[in-house]
């Protein structure tokens, strides 16, 4: 069998993954979804066609966008995680026992759904008693809390259709208003060797409403360009002075991508991008 | 028009690139070579249909396999670089005044011909005074010299065919013989994220030889996985301890990848690679 399946990531740049088996196909309210075994990537989950995460590499994308958040945070207490309805997020977050509280809410059932029943290995983070699930959309939820969290992860699909709106100034500053005096946001903000617009927009209306503000990156294999770019947005804490090592000492030895090093090392920005930004 | 470059970059998994126009096309004794111009990455180089450069990304590789060694280095005045046939290393090399002296060694002609071609961004940099270029064979060059250079820069294409023997012990002995008493080699080392038993070897390889080993990593988005490796390896000055702003601080506004805080960051190594090369 020669079966491919091809992101088309641009109009003119594709990935292809040789394919074993379709393992599922469905479509919901709001995308269709789609779980392939590919030969080189383990089990491949897709949104619209779009390479949402893979088993094998999915560790980079999941311990960078919670663990640089929570290293600098002394009493991360109570977390909500915006998207991330894979489980893959709340499994990182999970780690640490100083949270208290994770609310995590996902538009879409159906990602809940297919994860828990093709992706073991990022769906075994519900089964966290921490963790409340709330299907609603994100915008709604957020506009309703205010000085409630400790840490906000914007775990969410690229800017189009309804996650459009979870990259736009007034969306920023609900998450401000969310976040309790001294709270961090953390948000995946794609990869800017491609979108350098989309960078600059996204980085000018964090800076309008948060005190402290940087890009991170890593390296993600099977996202467009392999350079994933994450804000870090914060009230209070450093990204560099308040990291403090201690905060991830009980688990370091489980992790695969985060360290303090890969820390210190992601918020080097390119002079190509500090550029674009500045 | 509807027209696509693929890359089988493993098995398994391809890249496309859609092609305004395909420049050229040439055997020679050793490999074919094209040019592509694409819509996405500007002209595109391959050899034996693999990527070798885009004019868009090139810049990442460039400048990280030439400056790091050179800002460790405070008197780098010899420099051979093996392969690197297409210009772009030794245009970077020939930023640093302190050099005074580039020999470049290139197994296969017609390289440097297409590349004078049609790729000017990388070919200017046959135009100093300074670079020699020498066609012949690089396990063969560097065997005949000793003692002689203060970095050597193996620049060379994936381990295949006439390429392979650049991976081996033996080959990094005679590097190590024809460097000088301080000297540093920087090598190109693959994408270790799909090939960790090549990884493995590779640095299991250089430790036997040189005193001082790491790995250090850049994004470069038209290579597989888009993690790219590169080995620091020395006989005296190390990667992080002898880093020195001064030396780039003449020209750095001009570069768009290296900064003494990206060469800082870029060794920073994930735990899922320092278990496999400890």
């Amino acid at each position: 069998m020669n079966l491919w399946f091809t992101e088309e990531q641009t109009d003119s740049l594709r990935l292809s993954f040789k394919v074993k088996k379709v393992l599922d196909y469905r479509k919901s309210k709001y995308q269709t979804l789609a779980v392939y075994e590919t030969e080189q990537y383990g089990r491949l989950f897709t949104l619209d066609n779009f390479v949402m995460l893979t088993e094998k590499d999915e560790f980079v994308y999941h311990e960078m966008i919670s663990h640089v958040a929570l290293s600098c945070h002394p009493s991360p207490e109570n977390i909500l995680v915006i998207g991330g309805g894979d489980g893959g997020t709340i499994r990182e977050i999970e780690r640490h026992s100083r949270v208290k509280k994770i609310t995590l809410v996902e538009i879409d059932e159906e990602v809940v759904n297919i994860s828990k029943q093709h992706l073991p290995f990022v769906a075994c983070g519900f089964n966290d008693k921490r963790v409340k699930v709330i299907i609603e959309d994100g915008i709604k939820y957020i506009k309703e809390h205010k000085n409630e969290y400790d840490i906000i992860v914007i775990d969410s699909t690229d800017p189009v259709a309804f996650a459009e709106g979870l990259f736009h100034t007034e969306f920023y500053q609900y998450v401000f208003d969310a976040l309790k005096e001294d709270g961090i946001m953390v948000a995946q903000t794609e990869y800017p060797f491609l979108k350098s617009d989309f960078f600059k927009q996204i980085y000018t209306s964090l800076k309008k409403v948060f005190p402290i503000v940087s890009p991170y990156f890593a390296f993600i294999p099977t996202y467009p360009t392999g350079m994933w770019s994450f804000a870090f947005a914060s009230k209070k804490y450093h990204y560099l002075k308040d990291l403090n090592p201690n905060f991830i000492s009980e688990f370091e030895n489980e992790l695969k991508y985060y360290s303090t090093e890969i820390h210190r090392g992601a918020f080097a920005i390119p002079p190509f991008l500090k550029k674009i930004i500045q």
